[in-house]
């Protein structure tokens, strides 16, 4: 949020001090993006001026390869109060990126508790619960009295990602009750926990994949989510703010995997190798799946310098069948990725998309025939009815596979947007031609025009 | 979450005492899906044996159609003390929906606070901060003690949508600082609010898109944004449930656009009339530009009938062209409704696209002349290096497309999204065709084929 300008100006001045001053003044994520934007030897300068507990926040913002890059330029004692102060899922995000020569140095001066921490959170797969979570929450008996329950959580370490909930455990750490820090100022101060806490707990398995559990919590409006393991113990808590960071990550991958880009990694600004690197073996890939679809229009050469308006027609009713396929796909997708619907709704579905796709196809099928009717020539307007049939036929076919191939990878438990746009497209043109190429031929030669 | 077994016994045992006890016994959200999967005749009955303050928490969670449904199947009474109790937001979300007959009918039996409430709400832009924010939150004078500040949050309605942040403001209601609960917490009872509370606010205006304080709470990780009126005085804040909805609905929106879905409206279980009237007057507009793209065909029809192998070549190249151009729009689209990039950065990705497209126009075009070589007959090889050309300026040109469109949108302050798929391929297959087939038909000439 700072301009191109402000940044020259504190550093023309070389007045260390005055931006010490206006960076204090900052919220850590703004500091954080001046940091990220500046060039290495200038970053490294701004970082060491910041007071130690704006360094830590500061840290958890940077993008990772900033982080690594500021690990090696910074002292040892220095990199080490800020791993020992991040919160241990934030910690175990960075262990992820950084070589395993340093996390295996840095876990080793760890104190014991968030060694532990860290190394559960790195036991869990990615993309789940266990990885996502904190393990820093605050965890009442219910034997308490309200003030006692206050006083504890005034005692515990202020840097606890979430007081706003408490959880309710018994002697073998199981989770029996929660209890929302609104519930205990509301209540007397001798009020006993196990009475005001509620049983009706939300809760979710380490396992659990990280859109579900975002889902979950977006669903009960919750703002944190505790996560017990195989014997319903509580270890951790996932937080309101990764769930949004996980909503938007679960968005951007379905509509990158939609258009084909291989999905999450790939940002607006990253740089152009990396770009080629990651979309140009799929384009390879995909151009080979439009040379297999375009050679099944190879046979009919003939038929097409016959009757070259063939050459006009098709390429409208691929892109029609095309697109009216990509809509049904992409309604399907997001349907599935915002938990609206569920593999048990295919029927349903498929009955609704049949209805619209028969509604839709005879519409356009019929558009079709009218205008190619207006602009054929005269001696090629029987094309017309044939392309008006096929077309058709094209897009109930498109509407029908844009509905049933997500929701059948869904119920193989694979990802639905794995079935991309252009996979659909192909599919649709290779089918398409040669249906449409062999009624023309078929035509000719009752028409005993044979090629 | 309930089964449609539950469902069916719940009902068929006939003992509605034992229904209450189960729902009521159900977070709101889930008896609100249970409530609305049910026929209309047992959905007024299952909802009107629903404790009172369930049945007010329950039917905000209904959808609008059903809302309106059960007003007209309850008593005035009945549903008075529903509408009196929802939260301003959500009420006028409600009004929205309602006949202006029946919203004129409640506003005037409502207090006069919550009809002000509601009909400041309702004189806000949809999707502006005014609209989605909540008019019920904590305010306090800085001038209190956080003892004095702890009871009056104590005092105040429990149903306020969040206490975790109390809004300190002066003599002109103007917001000047922001504590939280925890700070309350973890202060001496006896230290003045203007002491403890922070300066650095984070605040919006009335008239921000929603999207935009969407993408300012989740940069800064708020629980509640204040929301100020011109002269900055606090007249709401917007809340974090609020925002996970309004994230999935610009994502939605985003990726049913690209894909030339209306977007917004059409879930995966929309009536098919829905669907078909939703998507059929774009479908023959497109199809419309589809067949304006091909038509830059027609007039090459004797070149076409010449070397037919043109037929074959022609989607491959409209395929691929399209396929790379709708990448690089859905990666430049999703950057700009995360917040990652801005119009600022046009420069900065344009050179990163031209030099991406550069190289995979050169792979890609390689590629298709090497294929071109193997798959064409004999005579027509020389076909192949024109095709590859043509291709490779193809695939450069919607890289560029691809990313400059949407930013020029932006720039424009236009949704960038409107820069569908579809249209962006159409403009690419006319003008790829046409630069095509001129130049196979001047080789044609310059080889004394003319045709």
């Amino acid at each position: 949020m700072l301009t191109q300008d402000v940044r020259n100006t504190l550093f023309d001045v070389a007045d260390l001090n005055q931006l010490k001053t206006a960076l204090n003044r900052l919220p850590e994520v703004d500091v954080g993006e001046f940091i990220s934007d500046l060039s290495p030897e200038r970053r490294a300068i701004a970082f060491r001026i910041l007071q130690k507990d704006q360094a830590i926040g500061v840290f958890e913002y940077l993008p990772p390869e900033i982080q690594e890059e500021l690990i090696g330029a910074l002292h040892d004692t220095q990199v080490f109060q800020i791993v020992e102060a991040m919160s241990p899922d934030d910690r175990a995000e960075l262990f992820d990126e950084l070589p395993a020569g340093v996390v295996k140095r840095l876990l080793q001066r760890l104190s014991a508790a968030e060694r532990q921490a860290t190394a559960m959170i790195l036991g869990y797969a990615e993309g789940t619960a266990g990885r996502v979570m904190t393990t820093e929450f605050v965890q009442l008996r219910g034997g308490l009295t309200v003030e006692e329950a206050l006083n504890k959580i005034r005692l515990t370490d202020q840097d606890k990602e979430t007081i706003y909930y408490a959880y309710v455990t018994d002697d073998n750490h199981k989770l029996v009750q929660v209890v929302s820090l609104r519930q205990l100022l509301f209540s007397l101060p001798n009020a006993l926990i196990h009475d005001i806490a509620s049983d009706r707990l939300i809760k979710t398995r380490t396992d659990m994949p990280q859109e579900e559990v975002a889902q979950l919590m977006k669903r009960y409006d919750l703002l944190a989510l505790p996560v017990v393991d195989r014997e319903d113990r509580l270890v951790g808590i996932v937080t309101i703010d990764d769930v949004v960071d996980i909503l938007e990550e679960e968005a951007t991958e379905d509509i990158q995997k939609l258009a084909g880009v291989s999905g999450g990694d790939e940002a607006a600004l990253s740089p152009p190798w990396i770009t080629i690197r990651k979309r140009l073996p799929w384009l390879v890939g995909v151009m080979g799946l439009y040379i297999g679809a375009a050679s099944a229009i190879a046979p009919f050469q003939k038929v097409i310098s016959l009757v070259p308006v063939l050459a006009v027609i098709m390429p409208i009713f691929s892109n029609t069948g095309g697109t009216v396929g990509i809509q049904a796909l992409t309604v399907t997708i997001r349907g599935l990725g915002v938990g609206e619907v569920t593999p048990k709704d295919t029927l349903k579905i498929l009955r609704k998309e049949i209805l619209a796709g028969l509604g839709t196809a005879l519409c356009l099928g019929l558009t079709m025939i009218a205008l190619s009717l207006i602009w054929a020539a005269p001696q090629e307007r029987w094309v017309a009815l044939v392309a008006g049939t096929v077309m058709a036929m094209n897009v109930f076919v498109a509407v029908t596979l844009g509905t049933l191939l997500p929701m059948a990878m869904k119920r193989l438990k694979l990802d639905p947007a794995l079935i991309s746009g252009p996979l659909l497209t192909t599919m649709l043109d290779a089918v398409g031609f040669i249906i449409f190429l062999s009624l023309i031929s078929f035509s000719l030669k009752v028409m005993h025009l044979n090629p």
